[in-house]
Order: C-alpha cells, then sequence, then structure tokens
C-alpha cells in the first residue's frame, strides 16, 4: 500500500465545517482556463476559490466563492490565499516578486515562482533553457533597433541580410499580442516603445507547429499527453490535432521527453505546455512555455481519459495523476472566434441539430470579433471528417459561413 | 436547412447584459443531481440558478448563482422563476398546486405538472400506465390492511395466500423509504400509518432490474441510451452496467420503445428513468418513473458521448439533443456511500493511485452511513474488469475494505 500521509494537505480556512479535508484551491484569474478548470474540479469534490478582476468574467460566472479584485496587488492576493490551501492562476501575470512574498509568509503556490518566472519572462527562459541543454530558435535580449541588425546579421546565409527577425517583448504577449515579424531595422523600432525588454530570435522555417504538453506533480510523478499538431491563424491557435498527424514515434517520444525534462528542472507543479516547432529537416525547437492549462490541451476534454484541467488540479493537490491516454483514435479542437455577429444563439443550435456528437465549450463572454469566446471538440475514425466537423462547426458559429 | 426560429427561448431578465440569447436554466433542489446538471452547463454556456434549501447543499458549493428557500413556498417559487428562462427540477418534492400556478402565470415549467405528476404520485403514475396499455405489475390502491390481505389473496396462486406484497405510499418516497414488503396482514399496519394513500402491487420475481433512459424535447425530438442493468441493494441503486449485459436486441428495443413511448403519452420533458422489472419469463414490467436525471444514468458522464445531465439541459431549453450513443464497450457505475470513516480523503487519493482511470465524482456532501456521497465510473472491453475496478473503489471510499 502506497502512503500518501507525506502529501496530505493542511485543511482550509475552516469555511466549510464538517467538510475540511477536502482541500481547496484558489486560482488567480477569471478567464475561460479557470472556467473549466472549475468544471473539472467539481466531479472531484475539492473546493474552487476564485479571484476575478470582475463579477462577469467567464469563470466568474459559475464559480460560487468569488474574490473580486487585483491580482497585482499584494494584500488582494494575501487576502485571497489565506482561505486556500493551495494557489494556482489562469494567466502568466501576477508578479513574481508577489509570489515571492506569498510564498516566504508559508502560501503554497503552485507552480512556484521559480519555475513560474520562466512562462512569464521569454528572456529568462531561453537563458534557462540554453542552460539545460534544450534546442530553441537562435536568440537573444537585443537592446535598440541597431542591435538587431547586427542579431540578424550574426544569422545571414550566403547572400541575405538575416531578415525577417522575430522580435518579441520579454513580458506580456499572448495570442500573437507582444510579437512582431520585423523584415528591415525601419520596421524594428516598433517593439522598443514600451520599455519592455525585447527578446530577438531567428524566424525558424518551420514545417509545422507542435504541442507536448505533461502534468507533474510534487512528488515528482508526471504524466505526458499524446504530441499534438497546433495550427496558427494570426498568430492565434485556430486547430489542434490529437495526436500530431504523421508525426514518427521518434520524434514523438523526443517532444514528450523534452517537455518533461522542462518540467523536472524547472521544478514545474501543474500543466505545462510546450510549444515546439518542428523543422523541415526533422527537428524540434521550443517556441514558448506555458505553466497552467492551456489551449493546445483542450481537445483532452472530451478525447482524453482524464482532461488536462483536472490533471492540473490533480497536480497542484499533490494527488496522484489521472491517465492522459486518448479516447479516441482522433480528436480535433478548433477555436470558436468572435464574428460581426454578437449573438451566436442560433448558431449553436444549428451546429447541435446537424451534428449531435459535436462537442461545443462556450466560455460565456460577449463577442468581438476575432476574440476567443469557445471552442469545439470532435473525434473519431476518420481524420478528415473529424477535422470537417470541427471545423464547420466553428466557421458556422463564427459566422465567416451559412448554409 | 432546419429553422430553430420557432424554439428560440425569449431572453432572461436582463441580469446579463450583453449576454442576452443564452438562457437562465432554473433548477429546484441543491442536491447532486442539481450540481451535477451545473457541471453540464458549464461548457453550453448557458446560465444555471439554483433554488437550495441551504447554502451547504451539494449543488449550492458549486453554483454561482444560489438562491435559498424553500420550495414549497408558491412564493418563493414565483421570485426565483422570476430570473429564469425555464424552470426545471433537482427531485420531485415541489407540490404540484405550485407547479400548475406558476405554469398559469406564464412561467415554463419543463417536465410540466401534467407529466411530472405520474413522478410525484405512484398512483397516477400506474392508472396512467394502465391506460396506455404499458406493462407493470399487478397493483392497486388499498385501504386498511384488510384491504392487503384481499389484494393479496387476488393474486394468490394454488396452495398459497398472495403474500409478500410490496406496500409504497404514493407520494414522498426515494433510495426504498417509503416502500415495504409485508409478508402477513400484521406487517401491513405501518404504511398507513403516514395518512398519505398506500398502493400495493406484487412482488415481482424478477430475474434482475433494467432501466430504460430517454430524453425528449418540447418538440418532439427523443433520444434512448442503451438499457442498462441496474443492481439495488437494501432497496439503494449500488451498481450500474451499461449495456446490460446479455439483454437480447429484442428485449433492448421493447424497453427503449416503452420509455419513448411513456415518454411521449405523458408529455414529458427532459430525462426519463424508467426503471424495469425482466421477469424470469422474459419479460419487462415498469417498476418506477423519474422524470429528471436519475441514477441510473450517471454512467453516461463518462461512457456515452452525451450525458443524461447535458442532454436533460438540451432538451428543457428545447435545444437539439446530443447523441446518446456509449463511448465503450462497457461502462460500470457504483455508488459511494458513506461509511464509518468521516473522512475520504485518504481513501480517495489511494483509489486514485491505484487506477488512473477511474472516474470519481464526488457530491460534496458530509460523510455519514448508508449516504450517497459520490460514485465512480469505469469502462473498457473486459466486463469482470471494469466490474471489479468500480466495486473496489466504491467500497474502498466506503471504508468495507482495507488493502
Amino acid at each position: 500500500m502506497r502512503s500518501y500521509e507525506a502529501h496530505v494537505m493542511e485543511p482550509g480556512n475552516g469555511r466549510y465545517p464538517g467538510r475540511v479535508t477536502f482541500p481547496v484551491v484558489g486560482m488567480v484569474g477569471g478567464g475561460q482556463l479557470a472556467r473549466m478548470t472549475h468544471e473539472a474540479g467539481i466531479p472531484l469534490g475539492i473546493r474552487f476559490r476564485l479571484l476575478s478582476d470582475t463579477p462577469q468574467d467567464s469563470a466568474a460566472q459559475v464559480v460560487n466563492d468569488v474574490v473580486v479584485g487585483d491580482y497585482r496587488d499584494l494584500d488582494t492576493l494575501r487576502a485571497f490565499a489565506r482561505g486556500c490551501d493551495v494557489l494556482t492562476f489562469d494567466h502568466e501575470h501576477v508578479p513574481t516578486e508577489h509570489l515571492r512574498a506569498l510564498q516566504a509568509e508559508g502560501v503554497t503556490v503552485r507552480p512556484g515562482p521559480d519555475a513560474l518566472m520562466h512562462a512569464q519572462d521569454k528572456g529568462l527562459m531561453r537563458a534557462r533553457l540554453a542552460a539545460i541543454g534544450v534546442p530553441c530558435p537562435r536568440n537573444r535580449i537585443v537592446a535598440d533597433p541597431a542591435d538587431v541588425a547586427a542579431f540578424a546579421a550574426e544569422g545571414a546565409a550566403e547572400g541575405t541580410d538575416g531578415f525577417p527577425v522575430v522580435l518579441k517583448t520579454v513580458r506580456g504577449g499572448y495570442d500573437g499580442k507582444g510579437v512582431w515579424v520585423v523584415r528591415d531595422v525601419t520596421e524594428a523600432a516598433e517593439p522598443f516603445k514600451a520599455g519592455v525588454p525585447v527578446l530577438a530570435e531567428e524566424k525558424v522555417d518551420f514545417a509545422r507547429e507542435l504541442a507536448a504538453n505533461v502534468v507533474r506533480s510534487p512528488h515528482g510523478q508526471a504524466v505526458a499527453y499524446p504530441v499534438v499538431e497546433s495550427v496558427q491563424v494570426d498568430g492565434v491557435c485556430d486547430t489542434v490535432i490529437a495526436p500530431a498527424p504523421g508525426l514518427s514515434g521518434e520524434l514523438s517520444a523526443a517532444a514528450q521527453r523534452l517537455a518533461l525534462t522542462i518540467a523536472k528542472d524547472l521544478g514545474v507543479v501543474g500543466h505545462l505546455a510546450v510549444e515546439l516547432f518542428e523543422t523541415r529537416d526533422g527537428r524540434i525547437l521550443v517556441n514558448e512555455l506555458a505553466m497552467r492549462p492551456h489551449n493546445s490541451g483542450h481537445w483532452t476534454q472530451d478525447g482524453a481519459v482524464t482532461s488536462q484541467f483536472a490533471n492540473h488540479l490533480r497536480a497542484v493537490l499533490d494527488l496522484p495523476l489521472g491517465d492522459p491516454r486518448p479516447r479516441a483514435r482522433w480528436t480535433v479542437m478548433c477555436n470558436v472566434l468572435g464574428g460581426d455577429f454578437p449573438d451566436m444563439y442560433f448558431a449553436y443550435l444549428h451546429c447541435m441539430a446537424r451534428d449531435p456528437g459535436l462537442k461545443i465549450h462556450m466560455y460565456g463572454k460577449d463577442v468581438k470579433p476575432g476574440r476567443k469566446v469557445g471552442h469545439v471538440n470532435t473525434w473519431g475514425d476518420d481524420l478528415a471528417d473529424v477535422r470537417e466537423r470541427a471545423r464547420h462547426a466553428a466557421d458556422y458559429l463564427r459566422g465567416t459561413i451559412q448554409e
């Protein structure tokens, strides 16, 4: 018999008399990731407490125990943490120094700041991955447009000037925001205007993008989901195919090993998404890291034995992790972006009638053009069919097709 | 293209500015069925409002929009309904006359009182099923113990006195409560003490119990889940096996047809569970009806394309129904009952470590001996193995086995 005595959480703050042993998870951030984490926490019987910017946020609409407050304020975080056995995150934006302060005061923060800072700061992430020998695109911090030109020249092949170059602010970017592809020194001026350090990276001529998602718990147990293909449109995730079609067993295993190594070496607790480039010559390079449930793992809600959300909760609570294996030959996720019509209810009805096996996940968000407001999952044996079903529903919900 | 214009709900009470078209479902009753219905409603993007007896009830712990109040009070129901596009139920106990009053005032009640009264009153149910030709155990309303003896004598075979007889109060029973199996006229006194009409039924010498679960929407669409075997222990559901092992295609189809007929003829909207006896000579007789998500359908959360909870919501909103087909060869559900230990957290850890594919569903309820506090689902190709996994977890959580 395996003993878990070492990992059992202390009871919460006594707000639930008679139910002291099922712990309270506090999640900072009220977006759709928190919404779906709460959904996954309901069958687990845990308590879920939310720190949300507003009472209207996606997760705040569906969670019972909501604190409205500013995650940038240490006192707010401190008061919120008081009711929780463990603190975890819907986004990377909580200041690292606040997390250190909370940790010093005895709050259990998972992932902890020593790990999370690598998802918060792309410069730190690149330096650390280089130190542990993880292959990345050529990169360095650049000081100004002239330095960008120098960086480009360093990578120039015979007869080229090394442009285009990818520039990223080291903090605060997501979904293509905070990222520029610049074709010359003139275009390189823009990213420096925010006053945030800028990272230059070679523009990788990739064959496609992959994601290797793993979950790691404090006692060191880890599980790896199948490696997926991720298709981006205008810098925003559009489609995820699980598993990545035609990916060799070798490269798939290498990507999983890479993600497990990063999780272990950085001390990640919870879900880690490693976004990868698959190069045309069959290598993999790390693009980005996220230490929370991630868009590339939404397919697991309907396509895996245990979803990324359930496993993230199990990990931050140091519960044994759930089986990450797929339930279907193919699962496809397409994001639903807002279109020109603010009202999706007609389209939603139509999609349900057309495809009774379609799984729609709506976030309760106001529709704005280009905004992620939901996603759909489909599964089956025929990839072309599975993909077409998800594609159709996402396009119909957005309003880009009619029928 | 199919038009749904006729079925679109009027927007809610405007409490969610900018999100008027996703409707508000109000559920009366804060038990685990409401908890799991809310869980299923999160991806649907609908609003879920709860009328709960206390703020500590199973569903009240996880729902954002909770009204605490007494469902037996018409004014409370009226105020609650004001914020909802449709009213539905976690239990059968709302007085029928209140539902009629609400309906008369324009509230959309699903299932409506004309259907629901057959799940509220066993006498009405038996009379109606007889009228539409549905096979039931021999039964009639009895006036006193002498009348019970007369009922028994009417069914006596050669050389017997017709006992034992099953007696049920026509209202208020569940999980074996309100049901007696009496062996003689002396024992027949007890059920009359409550002052509620008593129904006598023959004690069917059944081979096993089955359940046929269907979902029907107001526009008449209906789906049928696979017929399951339900194993009761001490009058409480213990195990559900989907599909019922060894059930002939003919009997399975007959059971589904029967349930669909009842749903249509009684005008049921939402989930209908038809509990059945399979007799030793290969007939099926209706035991009980429930017009809400039901314990015999909990396996659908992990074992069907669309769960009973999601389909109940889709039905009461008149949305197109989801695919009811199974995702695995076998799915088994076992209820987790409370044992002698109030703290299940150690056992829960152990079960997760032992079986990473186990799906635990906890209700957030205080542990009391014999009380349903959760259930587990397992699935796979080998029924003996799938059943053993669920059995083990339920027993370990209850504390009846150690290892």
